[in-house]
Parts: structure tokens; C-alpha cells; sequence
């Protein structure tokens, strides 16, 4: 199984740079079954992090020709690398492999393990988003609430341990005024920090890394040789026939 | 009052030319208020017309580049000329000014008028994606269906009258079948065919032109001196102190 | 366009007197767009007040007849000029000209202006009954709280600051418990205390006034020609045919 | 127990007469429970029969007042004796004792008999009424469908058989085609009718008698020392301390 | 009418013994109405209470028999004795009488007596299988929530003022925090502390007792000759002509 | 990764025999991913089909009992062989292991497929607990329907062709009349049929063969290390401190 790990924002050019591709990359190899693997890359320009519905969608049109690009070299399934799933239902429309959104592998895997789930994500201007996912999934009964630590994304790595602390500290406002009895980590540089075991300890609930769930659905898919319904993403009219210029 | 009716494609380079912008802009005078002027415009490149949640994404960087540029220009609202509301929640984040949806003000304006309503939309390809927008409006249990008069964008205008003949045929599956009280036409350039009358008169239910309620809720709010709530639509952090570049 | 505002209770006999009703009168035409006339009238007898689903009941006869009249009278549009919308889907079933409820036109309007809105309204007892209100306009789904500021309607007026201070606490309630993120003036007197600018700026949020949003409706339908569902609100059978006596 | 079964229009004065109270009256004791008595009266005016949301609003003053009788004549409970439930919620927030809703009572009992049930009334135009009735009473979403016989109230009793054979041709479009398990028989006229055994033996599911699903509400409420919750029903404020007159 | 009271555990071979089969039993007669019987049986094994699924799970198959044996053995009706309805659905198909489930019926009945209810039951364990009782019962939208009162079955009566007033603690949580409106006891131990009155008058919202509400329910049923519905509840298709073993 | 595969009935006393043990475990052998090992055992005693709540409250106690025998056994997941998932809930309380319900995790694997899915089961009587399954599992808004064949469990593999051209038939009605763009195989005889391919092909959407995705989500959990939430399946409190005897 070959899967590509899609980044919707030229991540090699930013303050993280390429090395947090190879790290991501090495990380995911870690997490897949054996015969799978894994190539992280991003696209050339976009947001740097997204933060926003505003950078969400500038980071549509890159992520869009990246997962052509992945079905055109022979990638079995291609990961958004975003937890917001940006472009997955247009990227759906153009392909034909199966394209994973974390978000929405997630929250689907969260109504699985219990009643109740949380997701908690990086800030608060993102909140509202985050609910419109969890009932476009159709598991929005189940979410109890999306929670903001109030640290920008760009920030998240600069002090791991301040970090796990604050998510702590939410993950109990989850847990106790919420009722969550599962957790989701709204955002993959969360996810790839790699916490979700420790705040699964101190919470006493199961945490959900995006990015294995991410990937195991990736993986999950390819094996039972399915794919997302072209019925649900049927391909764009004007490209069904002669495949035509879409755009003037 | 100054309203800009952005298209959302490059219409004045297309077969509809910028005679159709010129065409639009006269209904729409004919349409407002004393005291409310407004403009259409469209935007340099994007797809030449909207029949898939693909294209749709497509034109939302340069959507979203148009709104900011009308409010920067002294409009005191813009709308969005598509049905499907392309841009509209990231465009909300990045103005003041309030930006208008005509599918989501239309699908409100129907659930006013009557209990069930149901969209009448060009292709099958675009019948799920409203019904997301209809639960995001916040509307989803008044809507009855979303029907499709199996009829591209870009050839609805070259037969009126079989055009309508079309849209009769739906509108009764929609009133009889579907049991709806209330039609929305679920396109601009249906909108635009102006034959929402007559098809009211055929199916005996009031037909909303998609064009005029959303230059209706454009005046109603400036009138009203509101604007989208900057909470649901916050300012991306990123743009907020120090607006720094948000694209790499 | 001729909009009349139909108080359902006798005002000009109670203690706010006729000169309310001509303060409304001025208010309502200094929102009005350039060509609306509106006409404040009041009911000969009924409640003095409507803080109960009984005191709405009483208030029924009277407001049924006076929409008649006001069809006869050649208006164009009839407001109820009370946000429990008494009367509305019979009186929608007897006329054919636009009957505007403020409180389902300010609950569609806050439904468009953000995700999750707040009603403040004067008194718990009709905490519930607005509730229903807001599941039968259909966006139940977005209303994030409906709260009492707990001072009587003929009491609003007493003192105006007080009666603001009051709200301002009542509304920072439903955007920080409740995570409002826009508010609706469950009341006409609220309403026409004017205040919903001051309460907008010291809550950070669109703050909705019924009376200006339910004038907003009436011009915007009868400019775009629609009025309610005849389907959705049939002529009562014993009055389709031959008029008859419905009342033995 | 003493039971009042308060018809909420002038029966005794129009063509069905005072005999059809009785006949009513006999039925109901026939019904009760060993202990019960049941007094079954009119009003003395209003509708002569309840087939639009017009007719029933105009059918509540006199109810609320008859409500407020029964109270004072010391009935135990008192039951509305029309499917829609008229003056329902008015009415509990004035008295102590339980009121019943036809309505809301058969609708409850059909969600216990089954998954999903119908209801079979007699025009078209309370379709939606019903609708609303169903969700307001907590259960729409096991409401498979409202139907109607097409056969205005004072024409059922007519033709007994003719009104039979319809409903039980309607009846199969319930279990049918909207797949009901169960079905409550929506008007007071049809289920004094006295077809629900036959019906049911005709469509193999049970068949509500809202007559009889009323009356053992009532007696179980009293029975168990039960009625409706003062916090859902509050006394209209004006009414609490000194009380005074809410009509002007 | 003939009832039987079936304890889905052993009770007569645990702490509480056969006298307490009998309490119940004269508690229930000096319920009915006059010309019910009522006879209390338990199980001859089973778990000793039911503060889990998993307890409820193994209560099914004897209580399979006991409702069996009930219908075999002349009873008009049988309620299945514990709040979470174990074995009601199988029970259903089985047999033709009616088979009650307190919990079930309780619930129904809140929703009659107001707009919000809360069951109070005994531990956290079982407050996530109410929340589904409520849900598939059909009154999900009407649950303000299920709390515990932290005390297990077994040591409810014990002490009757302290559970009495840990009930009131928690009542009060339900009525001020969750506006509940009505309030159901969630355990049938519960219920038979007879406390109901005593709860209702120190929260001021009715208090709905189970054991009462489930006889109601038996007797108002059989009085009504109605029973569930057997397409709601079909015969097990092994079981419909010539009954063979189900059980290899 | 060591799966159970627990037939929930005795299948190997039955017509199917112990050699459909081993055909089963073969088949999920050649669906697992490299280093998962599958062993496939049955109960000794329960229904020889499930096509009832009867048969599957039937075959509860030994699937609990086996459960637990797999996790004393040292198995990292264990997997309800049945679509119905009897005894989830239950056994979840019970172990620490994952326990994967093949309905469920199709249901929310379909829910990732499309926007609109049903299920393809034998018989009409378990119709409503699958649509029961499916508000459960949180996904119930996108369940276009639940379908029947109408073939017997033990009847399903008589005739590969016959079964596969009936599934064919109501899969037509599924993705046409009820708008499905995915289907599931409501019945593990079904899945194990291995036609999904074929029914796809036929059909133009993805169809789940539910033992490959109850696999899978075995698979994925434990590759995760994960396991479904102790505070949604809390350990039922007599078994929490000293493991008492639960069942007298």
C-alpha cells in the first residue's frame, strides 16, 4: 500500500521547514502496518498554518492539483495532511482513489470508541468550523464539544511540555463539564507531537492522534479494495466526457 | 446604499460575454429599492460556470480577493453571484461588510414562506452539496428536496421556454411528490431567466428568484445597519494585530 | 408600499397610551426605505401585556380580525407587532397579502448573521413557548439560549438605563455561557426601546431589532412579490367556495 | 374521578345537537374505569368544526374559559375535546388540574405501541398542523405521516361504511407506502366514529381511538395524583399575587 | 385486568426476600384501579440488581421466559420490573399482550407533564443507556438529562431520609442547572420507596414514581383492548408456522 | 495482531457445520494485513440464526461469555460475528480489549464512503433494529434506508446466483428510490458470501462486506492502541473493587 501524506502549505519553506516532512514521514512509517508506505510532501505555496476558514480555503487550490498529482503517481490513497479536511469533497470529485480527511476519519473513529467525544484543537476562531465537520460527517449528535488551547499552530512544538499541560488542562474541561468520553486532537502538528498516550493517561479517556487515524483509514480502505462513492463525488460534468478546461 | 454583485467567473471572457454582466446589472436595478445602486462585476479567471463542489473551489481565491477589493472600494455589501455560496464563510471572516449568499438567503426566505421548500438546481452532480448548505443554513428539516432540471449552466439560456417547460416538469415532482410549499431556484442564471413568476403561476407556490433575495437581504441589512457577527466570523489570528502575509 | 403594524392588544387604552403608538409610528418610518409607509394601529380589547401563552391566546380574536381589516384596507403587508407571533398561521391562512411575525423574521435573520443566536426576552414564562417558536421557524438547531432580563413589558420603559443595564447582563450571559454569537430583542417594547445598538457595542455581537427586522421582511417581500405558501397556510375549507359562517 | 370532556365549539347547536353530546357522553362511560364519570358539554360559541388553524384559533377563548370552569366545578381533569389540541398550553398555565390534548395524548400512545406511527385525519388543510403538533409533543421523529380522508368533520357520520372504506384505503398508504406500525385516528368525530377495532382488524396494526386515549390519560394522570408540570405551564405572571384583570 | 409484575433478578433469594415481592405487591394494589390484580413474581436467577448493561444482559433470558410464561399463564398484560427495560423489544415479539416497560413508559408520560424531564437513577453506569432509552422511546429531544444519585440499588433502602435527601440534591441540579420541568425516578427500588410525593413537593415539578407509571400504562392499555404493534414487533420468523427450536 | 472471530450461535452443531468455521476463518485470513492471525470459534449453545431482537437477546449470554474468554485467552481484539452486534455494549463493560460490532463499524465506514447509505439484510423482521443500530452508532442522518431480501440466513448460501440477483434487486432500489450512494451487507452470511465485488460492480457505489470491515476495524484499533472508552463502557461497580458473583 502506498499512501501519500499531503501537506496543504508549503511547510519545506517555513519555520518548520523540510525536516518536519521527514520527521512526519518517519513517524508515519512507525504507525503502519508492514507493506505500507508512506511519503510526506507539500504544496508549493499556501497559508502556513491554518488557523482560519480564510486559510483554509487559500490552501484549497494547491491541495487540489497535489492529490491529482497523487493519483497520476500511482499512490494508492492520498491523506490531506490538515485536520480541517480542506478540498476533500472537490478532491473526491477528481479522483478516484481513496482521499482520507483526518478530521473526518477521526471523528468517525471517536463515534466508535465511546458515547461522547471532544475534539480539541488549537484556537478559537476555528471552533465553529470544526462543529459544521463533525455534523457534515454525521456524527455531529455525538460531539460534545471542540475545545481551543489557545496556541497558535506555529507554536505548538516550541515548548512540549507547556503544551501537553495546557491540553490537560482542557481535555479535564472536556471530560468533566463536557462529558466526553473520548477525545479527538484537532490539528496534525498536535497529532504529530505525539502526546496522545499521555493525555490519554491523565484524562482516563482513549485520545485519538489524527494522524494514525489518518493513516489506518488510509490503509483500511486500500485493503478492502473500496474507495469513496462516485455517487456521493460524482466527477465534475464538464470533465466526464471530453475532459475540457475547466477553468477560463 | 451600493451593493457589488460579484460573479464568481470570469463571465465577461466567456460565451456569455460581459453583455450578460450589463444584462444582470439592469435586472437588478430594476429590482432594488430607491437609493440602492448596485454594480456587477466578475472576477478574472476561475471556472466558467459552477456545476460541481470542484469548481466551486476553484473560484473561491479569487471570490475572496473580489470581496475584500469591494469592500476596500467604499461597497456597502457584496454578494456572491453563485447559488452555492462559494467563499462565503472565509469571506465573512476578512470583511466587515456584510457578504451575501444568495443559496443561504434564499433556503431562509423559503422557510419563511411556507414549511417545505425545495430547491430547483441545473445537474445532479451539485444535489448533495446544497443539501449540506440547507443544514448549515441552519434550515436542513424545512427542506423538502433538491431537484435537478438536468440542464447545464451555460445552456440554460439558449431556450427559454423549453428551459421552463424543464423547471415546470421538476416543480411539480417537488410540490406533488415532495410535498413542498415553497420553491428556491438553486442557480443565478436561472435566477436571471427571470421566469420565477411564471413558474409560480404553473405550480400555484411562491418561487424564489435567488437574484432578488439576496439583493433583498443585501438591502435589508445595510438598511438595518447589521453585518455578519464578527464571533462566527472571526478575523483569522493571523491578520489581526500586526496583518502580516497569511500565504507563503 | 403600505405596511401596516397591528399591535395585538388595546396600547392606546392602556397605560403607554396613544402617543406610544405614534412614537412607534415615527420610529418605524424613520427605518423605513425611501416609498414605505407604516401605520401603527392598536386592537379595541385584549391583553395589556403578553407574558404568557394565555395572555397570547386572548390576543388572537382581535389580531385575526385586524389582519383582515387591513387586507381590506388595501395594505400591502400586515406586521404583528408582538415577538410571540399571535395569531400568525391563521391570520396567514385568511389573507393572501404577507403577514410578518417579528419573532420568526428576527430568528431567521439572526440565523443568517452567525451560528448559534440568543433570545432575551422579558420573563420566564415564555422561555419555552419561544423555544417552540424557534423549532417550528425551523432553526431550532442555531438557537444557543433564549433568556429573561425578568422585568414586566410595562415596566421596560420605566428607566431606560436600568432596563439596558439589565439586558447587558442577560446578553453577556448568552455569549459567554452560552456561546451566543448574535441576539435577538425577544419583545417589541425591547424593541422599540432602541437600544439595540448600545447592546450590540457592549456585547461585541449583532444585536437584532424585532421591529426593524419585521419591517425589513415586509418590504423585502412585497418588493420581490412573494407572499406566504397558500399551500402551506390553505384558505380554511368552509371559506373557499361560498363564504359561510365559520362562528355558529 | 370526574372527568369533563369539554367540546370546543357550539355541537349542541348545530346539526349534530345536543343528542350527539350524549351519545358522546355514553361512549366515554362506557370507556372509563369502574369510578369514573365523564360530563361531556360544549361551548356556547365558535367553530362548528375545527378544520384550519383559523377555526381553531377562534375556538380558544371560549375553551380557556371552560377550562377554567371545569376547575371551579371541581372536575378532576379536564379533556379538549378536538385532535388539535386548541388552548392547550393557555389553558395549563391557568388551572391545576390536568388537561388533556387529544393530540398530544394518542401521539404519545402511538409512539409506545410501535417504531413509527401515522395519523389519519380529516382534510388536507391541517396536514401541517399536525406535523408541528407531532414534533411540539416530543415524538416527530417516530411520525411516519399525516394523511387525509378528504371527508370534512360534519360529513363523517354521513355514510358510516363510505367513511370506513376511505380510511382504511387511506389507512394502507400508512402502512404501506409510509411504513406504519401503528396509526391514531387525528379528529374526535372519527374516533367517536367508533371504527378503530374495525380499522385496525382491517390494516393488521392498532388503531388509536383519541377518545379513548384521552379519557385514559386523564384517569391515569388523577390516578397516580399527576398533572401537568407549573414550571412548563407557569401562571402568566399578572394572574400570580393579586389578581387582575389581563383583558383590558 | 389481570397485571403481573415480573423482577427480572432473584429478589426473593437476595437480601430483600420474598417480603419484599410482597410490599411491592400491596403497594401496587393500593395503586390500581379497582378491578386490577396484580400479581409480583421474580426470576429464579439473574443478577442481584441492575447497574449495568452487561447485569441487563444477563437478566434477558430469564425474563424472555417470565414474560412467556406470563401470557401462558392468562395475564392481560406483564411490566417487566427494573427502569432500563431489559428483553422489552424480544419480549414484544413473542407474545400479544402487552408487555410494559417502566422506563419507556415514564419517560412518555414526562413528556406529556412538560417540556424538559430528568431521570434520576441510581449510578454513573447507567446514566449513558438511559440517554438511549430516551432516544429510542422518541423523546430524546425532550431529555434534559439522567443523573445519579450514587447510590447502589441494593443500599437505597437503607436509609429512606438520606436517600430520600440525596435525591432532592440531585433533583435540584436537574431543576436549576438542566431546567427540568418533571422528573422521573429511574429505578424501580426507587420508585418503591414511595417517595415521589415527597420529592415532587421539595422541587415543585411533578415526580413521576415508575412503578405507578407502568401500571397506568398496563391497565390504560388493556382497557383500550390495544397492544403493541405486531409489525413493530413481528413474530421471529422461525416461530410463525410450525414453531421449531431457536435455541440449538 | 491476534483477532477472535466469534460466532455468536452454534454454528458448527448446525447445517453450516464446523467447516464453515474454517471457511470463514480462511477467508478473513486472506483479508488480514501481514501479521494478523484470525481464529474463528462459536458458542456452544444459542439460536441457530439471528433474525429477531427474540434470537439475538437469545444468543446474548454465551457471546459475553466467549468475549471474556477471549480476553482471558490473550486476544488483542475480538469481533461480534454477527450484524447485529448483540451483546456490544455489554461486553464492552466487561473486557479491556477491543470489541468490534460488525454493524457498527460498517455503518460508520459507510459514513465515510458517501453521504447517504442503506443495508441489505435477510428479513423484514429486523428492519427497524438496524435503522435502531444505526442512531446508535450517531450516523442515523445518513441512513437512507434498510432493506430486506427476504432470503432466510440459513437459506443465503443454497444458491450463490439466486441470492446475488435478489441482493442485485433491492440494491437497485436502494441506490434509485432511496437515493443510497453506499450500500452495507447487513448480515455476516451475507458478507461471507464474498459478493460485494460483484453486487458494487452491478450496482455503481461501494458495497461494505461487513467482515472485512469489522476486520479492519480490529485491525486499526489495536494498531492504534486503542480500545473503546472505559468511561462510555464503564466496569459495572459489583465487579469494580472485590469481583463478586454478579449473578445469584
Amino acid at each position: 500500500v502506498k499512501v501519500q501524506y499531503l501537506v496543504p502549505g508549503p511547510m519545506s519553506r517555513g519555520p518548520m521547514g523540510a525536516r518536519e516532512l521527514r520527521r512526519r514521514e518517519a513517524l508515519l512509517a512507525s504507525w503502519a502496518f508492514a507493506g505500507t508506505t508512506v511519503e510526506v510532501v507539500d504544496v508549493p505555496t499556501g497559508p502556513s498554518s491554518i488557523e482560519s476558514v480564510y486559510e483554509e480555503m487559500l490552501a484549497i487550490p494547491e491541495t487540489l492539483a497535489g492529490v491529482q498529482r497523487a493519483e497520476r503517481d500511482g499512490f494508492d490513497a492520498v491523506i490531506i495532511g490538515c485536520f480541517g479536511d480542506p478540498a476533500l469533497d472537490g478532491a473526491r470529485e477528481i479522483v478516484s482513489i481513496p482521499v482520507i480527511g483526518p478530521g473526518q476519519s477521526s471523528m468517525l473513529l471517536a463515534a466508535e470508541l465511546g458515547h461522547r467525544f471532544s475534539v480539541i484543537t488549537v484556537m478559537d476562531s476555528i471552533l465553529a468550523p470544526m462543529e459544521h465537520q463533525a455534523q457534515k460527517a454525521g456524527v455531529g449528535h455525538k460531539l460534545a464539544s471542540v475545545l481551543s488551547a489557545d496556541i497558535p499552530v506555529l507554536e505548538l512544538m516550541n515548548d512540549r511540555d507547556a503544551t501537553l499541560a495546557r491540553m490537560i488542562d482542557v481535555g479535564r474541561q472536556a471530560t468533566s463539564r463536557d462529558r466526553a468520553d473520548a477525545i479527538a486532537l484537532g490539528c496534525m502538528t498536535m497529532s504529530f507531537l505525539n502526546v496522545a498516550d499521555e493525555l490519554s493517561a491523565a484524562l482516563g479517556v482513549p485520545v485519538i492522534n489524527a494522524g494514525k487515524a489518518a493513516l489506518k483509514a488510509a490503509e483500511s480502505l486500500v485493503s478492502q479494495g473500496l474507495s469513496h462513492s462516485k455517487r456521493a463525488y460524482p466527477v465534475p460534468p464538464k470533465l466526464r466526457s471530453t475532459p475540457q478546461e475547466v477553468v477560463a
